[in-house]
C-alpha cells in the first residue's frame, strides 16, 4: 500500500511552520491500524498536551490543528503491478563528480556504503575535501530570489547565510560572455572595483531555504512593502533554471583578494567561502562565523575542531563542507576529543612554528647558493596584510623553483618546509560544552602559554549537538536538559575569566547584533600575536525560536544587555590604554523582553511561573551587575609598562 | 669495614647548616676506592660546580670546604669479632601504642612490611587514622625550649609549627597534680580563662628541628638579645625530660572549645590540632594552613585532598598524621586523582547534604513519637558557631538515645543518619599544581556549583611533589623545570578569575604576612553558604630558601607586592557593598628584594644575567599593573540587588 500527503502544505496552513513530525505520526496511526482511528487521535492530542503544554497553549493548538487536518490531505495511491515508466532515477552525484565521489562518496549517500569494500577508504583516514558540494539535497520549499534593481549592495545576505549558498562576486564585464538568459548582473556601486559588475547568486539545490537572509535584507520596496532585494521563492519552477545560473557564477573568477577591503561586510563576502553547504540546522547559528572565518583567512587556515555539532556538521560522513579553492588550496581540518581539543590546536601552532624554525635556519645556510637576496626578503618577510603575505607567497614560490634543480640534503629537507615560510593562521573551534565545560582545563592553558592562537568559542549556551543539556555557558533562568527548573546559577562570564592573563586577547561578538563588529573583531583577534579568544553568539534550535528570526534574537540578547558587545586588547594596556572597550550601548530593553521570546526561559512560566519569576529577577540583577562592573571596568586607568 | 661521621658537625661548621649530602658523597669515595682520591675530589668538585655554579658562587665555595673538612672528621671503626654488648635494639614503637600499630604499622616502620600478610592489612582499604603518633623519629638536633616567664603567651609558636610538635594548653591548675619536675607552667594572662594556667610544650621526638617557632617568636631578651621566649637547644640531653614533659601535656584535658575565640591566634591554638606529625619537609610552609584547619572546624571536617605533597604527607604508609580527638572523633579524609579532586569533594558535599535531607524527612516522620519540641529544635537549629553546633549535637546525643529503642524501620535509618543533622565542613586541599593545572577544569565546575564546600590551595608557585615543575602559578622570572630559562608568563591570576562568578568567597592568605588575617579569613570562608576558595602562599625548599626563613619570605612576598591579600565576599555586593577588600598595604619593597632573596629567582642571574633583568622588569611590571587593578576594584561602586 502507498501512501502520500503533502505534509508542508499542512504545516504551513497550521501555523507549524515547518514542522511535520505531528502530521506525520497521525499519518502513521491512520494507516497502520495499529488503534481504533479514534482512539489513537484521542492519544496523539494526549501526548501533544504532555509534550508541548510547558511550551504554551498556542503550540499545542496549532498541532491540534495539524492532527485534524492531516487525513484530509492524506492519499492512497495505486500500485500498479510492474513498473511501467520510462522515467530514471537521476545518479546521486553529477558526472563532473571527481572518482572518489563517484565511487565512495555516492554509495554513502545512496545509503549503499555497507556495500563499499575497505580498500575503497582512504588508508590514513584522510578524506577528500569539497565534498557536500556533489550532495544536492533539494530540501528548500522555497529560495531567495535576487531584486537587482532594489539591492543597495552591501552584501550582508551573504554574511549570514548559513550554508554558503547565496554568494556575491565583483568581476569584469567580460566574464558575462556566455551567461545563461536568467543569470542576473547589475552595476557595481562600491568604489574600489569601479565599473565592474555585480552578482548575487544562490545554489538552488543546496539552500535550505531558512530565509534568513532575506529577514536580515535592508532593502525595502517602497512600491510594495511586503518586499525586498532578496525574497523568497518556491524552488522546484526554480530549480532548472538556478542550477545553470549557479554553475555559470562558480565559474566566473573570484575577485583578487589582495585588492578586497575585507574589514567591511561587503569586501568580506568577496572573499571565497571554503566552507560551503554543511549539514548543519537550517538556518544555523553557528556557521555564519565559521564561514566567514574561512573566507578571511582562507588557505592559509588550520583549524582544530572540539566535538560538538561543529565536528559533526564540519566532519560528518559522507561528505566534507570543508573546501578548496582554485589553486586546490584550502584550510586543514581536523576533530580531536571533546576534552583536549585546545591542547590540540596548540599542537597545530607548535608544530608550525617549528618546522617554521626549520625552514629559516636551512635558509640561511643555503642562502649563497639560493640568493642572499631573495633569502633576506622571505627571513626578514613583514606579513601583517593579505597583500604582504600574497608577496611572501610569490617569493617562496621562486624559492621553491629554484630548490627543485638542487640535490643537497638541505635544498630537500627545505622544498618540504618551504610553504611554512608564509604565516599560517591556526583556529581552534568548538561549542560552549567544550569551552567553557570540558574542555575548559585545557582552554585555559593554551591561552596561558601565550602562543599565537585565535580560538572561536561557537556559544549556544547549551549542549546543542547531544540535545541540549545545561552548560556553564547557559544563563540563569533557561530550562535544559538536568536543568528542567530552570538554571539557578549564572552564566560563567568566560570573556572576563579570559582577561584575567592581561595577555590574551578577548572579545564577545554577535553578528545579528552588529556584523561590522563581528568582522572587524575576528580580523584584529587574528591579527594579535598571541592567544585570541572569541565568544559568539549563536542562536540554535535548542533555543526554542525561529530559526528565520535567530539574528534579531541576536539582536535581541545584546540589547538587553544580556551579551554586552567588548573587545580586549591587552597591547594597549602595556601602552597605558585601557585594553577593555565595552562595544554595545546602555541596555535599551529590560532582559524580560528578550528571554521571554525564546521557549527555553518561556517554558517556566508554564510549568512554574513562581520560580520563573523568580530567577528572571536574579537574571535581571546579573545583568545590572554586570554591565555597571562592565561600564567600571572600561573606565579604569592604565599606566603602562615601566621601564627601566 | 666501618666508618662514622658526624656529617652535620661538618656541614655546621661549612655553613652548609644541615645539608650533608656532598659530605657523605666525599666519604662514599674516600672508603669505596671506585677512584684514586685525588682524581675522586677533584671531580666531586667538578660535579658541584656545574650544579651549584648556576645558584652562586657562594654556594660552590661552601660545598668545596665541605669537601675538604669531610675526610679529618671520617673515622673507622673496629668491628669486634662477635657482638657482646648488653644493649638491646628499643622496641620498634611503644608498647601503649594499639594492636594494629604494634602488629602491623611497627613492621613497615621497621622496613619489614614484606613479611605481612595480605589478611593483616584493612580489607576496605580504611587506615587506622592518628598511627604518626608513634613513629618516633627523633630527626632533630636541636628542638626549641620554652622561657615561661619571658613568654608573651601570643600563641604565634603553635600556629607557625609544620609538624604540631610544638602546643599551647590553658588548664586549670589541678591539672598540674603529679607533674613531671621539668614541666614548666606559668599563669595565665588573658581575660577568658582567667585564673588558669598556661603551658607551652615541644614532643621532642617529633620535632624536625626547623626553627620557624623561634623566628617567628616576638618576645625579645632584653638582656640577652640572641634569646627569645623560645630558643633552640640540643635535643638529646632534653629527649627522656621533655618525653615525660610530653605524656604528661597530653593528659591535661583539651579547654572547652565553645568557650575559645577562635578568631585570634591564641584561641586558635588551643584548639586540639587533628592533624600531626606528618612526612613533610621540616619547615614546610604548607603544614601549618592544614594543621589550623584540623584545629578550626575539627571532628566534623571532611578532605578530599589532591594528590601532591599534600596527599603524601597526609596519607603516606606506615604512618596517618589525621588522627581524633578524645571522644574518637576526628576529620574524614580520602586523595582521589589529581585530575578530579574538586569533583570528589564535591561528592562530599551531595551525600552529606542528601544524608542530612533524608534524616529530616525521619525525623519530621517521627516527631509525634520522639517528641515535637526535640524534633522541632534540632530542624530548625541555628548552627553558625561552635556553641551551637555543639548545642544540636547534645540535641542529636538525646535523639539517637531515643532511637535506641525504637524498633520501627524509619526509626533505624534515622539513627544510621542521624550524625548529619549536624553541620558539617567540607574541605577540597591540594597544592597549584593541582588547582591552577591538572584539576583546574574541576575546581571551575565546583566552585561554579554553588555548593557549600571549601577549597585551600598550597601554593607553593610550583610542582613540589614532584620535583619542582613550573606550573601556571609560578611566578615570571622564576626558574622552574621546564623553565630552565626562567618562567617567561606571568602567573595565573586564579582568585581574580574565581570571583567573576560573583558567587564564589575568594581569599588570598599569608600566615608570614598576617597571621590574624589567615585565621580570620579561613573562618570566614567556611561560614559563607557557597563555595569559597583560599589560596595560601606556601613557602618551599622549591623556592631555594632556608626554611628558618620562610615565614619571613611570605611577608617579603607580600611587602613586594607579590602576593597582595585579599578577600572577596560575595554577599557584600548583594548588599550594595564591594565584595572586593585589598587587605594589604602599598608594596614597600621592590620585587627584586623579595626575588632575588631565594633561589629559584637568583639563579638565573648567573646563568642568563639579560634574560634576568628582562624577566624581572616585566615581572615588577606585572606587580605594578595587578596593584593598580585591585586598587581600582577595590574603589568600585556596587548597587545591589534591585527587588521587585
Amino acid at each position: 500500500k502507498f501512501y502520500v500527503i503533502d505534509g508542508y502544505a499542512v504545516a504551513q496552513k497550521t501555523g507549524m511552520g515547518s514542522r511535520v513530525n505531528t502530521i506525520m505520526q497521525t499519518c502513521f496511526f491512520a494507516i497502520s491500524g495499529v488503534l481504533p482511528k479514534d482512539e489513537a487521535i484521542e492519544r496523539i492530542k494526549y501526548s501533544i498536551k504532555k509534550t508541548y503544554g510547558k511550551k504554551g497553549d498556542n503550540i499545542v493548538q496549532q498541532n491540534f490543528k495539524a492532527v485534524d487536518q492531516t487525513l484530509e490531505h492524506l492519499f492512497k495511491v495505486e500500485v500498479p503491478a510492474c513498473a511501467d515508466s520510462s522515467l530514471e532515477l537521476p545518479p546521486v552525484v553529477s558526472a563532473k563528480a571527481p572518482e572518489f565521489v563517484q565511487q565512495v562518496t555516492a554509495k554513502m549517500i545512496a545509503g549503499k556504503g555497507d556495500e563499499l569494500p575497505v580498500s575503497a577508504l582512504p588508508d590514513d583516514g584522510t578524506f577528500p575535501v569539497g565534498t557536500a558540494m556533489w550532495e544536492k539535497r533539494n530540501i528548500a520549499l522555497e529560495i531567495p530570489v535576487w531584486d537587482e534593481n532594489l539591492c543597495i549592495q552591501c552584501g550582508k545576505c551573504a554574511l549570514v547565510c548559513p550554508h554558503a549558498t547565496i554568494r556575491i562576486k565583483v568581476y569584469d564585464e567580460a566574464n558575462l560572455a556566455g551567461a545563461p538568459e536568467t543569470f542576473k548582473s547589475t552595476n557595481y556601486r562600491g568604489n574600489e572595483f569601479k565599473g565592474q559588475k555585480y552578482s548575487i547568486q544562490v545554489a538552488p539545490e543546496d539552500c535550505t531555504g531558512c530565509g534568513i537572509c532575506v529577514e536580515i535584507c535592508p532593502a525595502k520596496n517602497k512600491s510594495e512593502v511586503r518586499l525586498k532585494a532578496i525574497n523568497m521563492a518556491a524552488q522546484p519552477p526554480l530549480r532548472e533554471s538556478e542550477r545553470a545560473n549557479w554553475d555559470f557564477f562558480l565559474g566566473i573568477p573570484q575577485a583578487d583578494r589582495t585588492k578586497i577591503a575585507m574589514e567591511t561586510i561587503k569586501g568580506s563576502q568577496f572573499l571565497e567561502p571554503l566552507f560551503e553547504f554543511s549539514g548543519a540546522c537550517s538556518g544555523c547559528g553557528e556557521t555564519p562565523y565559521v564561514k566567514l572565518v574561512s573566507q578571511l583567512f582562507g588557505d592559509r587556515t588550520l583549524i582544530a575542531n572540539a566535538t560538538g555539532c561543529s565536528s559533526i556538521y564540519g566532519g560528518n560522513l559522507p561528505t566534507t563542507p570543508w573546501t578548496k579553492n582554485a589553486d586546490g588550496r584550502g584550510p586543514a581540518w581536523a576533530n580531536s576529543l571533546f576534552e583536549d581539543n585546545a591542547e590540540f590546536g596548540l599542537g597545530f601552532r607548535l608544530s608550525v612554528d617549528k618546522n617554521t624554525e626549520f625552514a629559516q635556519e636551512l635558509l640561511k645556510k643555503l642562502a649563497p647558493t639560493l640568493g642572499a637576496e631573495l633569502a633576506d626578503a622571505i627571513l626578514k618577510a613583514d606579513q601583517s596584510t593579505e597583500e604582504k603575505i600574497y608577496a611572501q607567497r610569490e617569493r617562496v614560490k621562486i624559492l621553491k623553483e629554484k630548490l627543485a634543480g638542487n640535490t643537497s640534503t638541505e635544498a630537500k629537507h627545505l622544498l618540504v618546509v618551504a610553504d611554512y615560510l608564509v604565516k599560517k593562521s591556526v583556529w581552534i573551534m568548538g561549542g560552549d560544552g567544550w569551552a567553557y565545560d570540558i574542555g575548559y582545563g585545557g582552554l585555559d592553558h593554551v591561552i596561558a602559554s601565550g602562543k599565537n592562537v585565535n580560538i572561536l568559542v561557537l556559544d549556544t549556551e547549551v549542549y546543542s549537538n547531544t540535545g541540549g543539556q545545561m552548560s556553564k555557558s547557559s544563563p540563569r533562568g533557561a530550562v535544559a536538559k538536568f536543568a528542567a527548573g530552570g538554571k539557578g546559577t549564572a552564566k560563567k562570564d568566560l570573556g572576563l575569566m579570559a582577561m584575567t592573563y592581561g595577555s590574551v586577547y578577548v572579545a564577545r561578538i554577535a553578528m545579528g547584533a552588529s556584523d561590522l563588529h563581528t568582522v572587524k573583531t575576528i580580523l584584529e583577534a587574528e591579527a594579535y600575536d598571541g592567544p585570541s579568544l572569541i565568544i559568539a553568539y549563536s542562536h540554535c534550535i535548542a533555543h526554542g525560536i525561529n530559526m528565520t528570526d535567530g539574528m534579531n534574537q541576536q539582536k535581541l540578547a545584546v540589547e538587553s544587555g544580556h551579551w554586552p558587545l567588548f573587545r580586549y586588547n591587552p597591547a594597549l594596556a602595556h601602552e597605558g590604554k585601557n585594553p577593555f572597550k565595552l562595544d554595545s550601548k546602555l541596555p535599551k530593553i529590560k532582559l524580560e523582553e528578550y528571554a521571554y521570546s525564546e521557549i527555553r526561559y518561556k517554558m517556566l512560566t508554564k510549568s512554574n511561573p513562581a520560580e520563573a519569576a523568580r530567577l528572571l529577577e536574579l537574571a535581571q540583577n546579573d545583568v545590572n551587575a554586570r554591565w555597571s562592573y562592565y561600564e567600571q571596568l572600561a573606565a579604569m586607568k592604565f599606566e603602562g609598562d615601566v621601564k627601566k
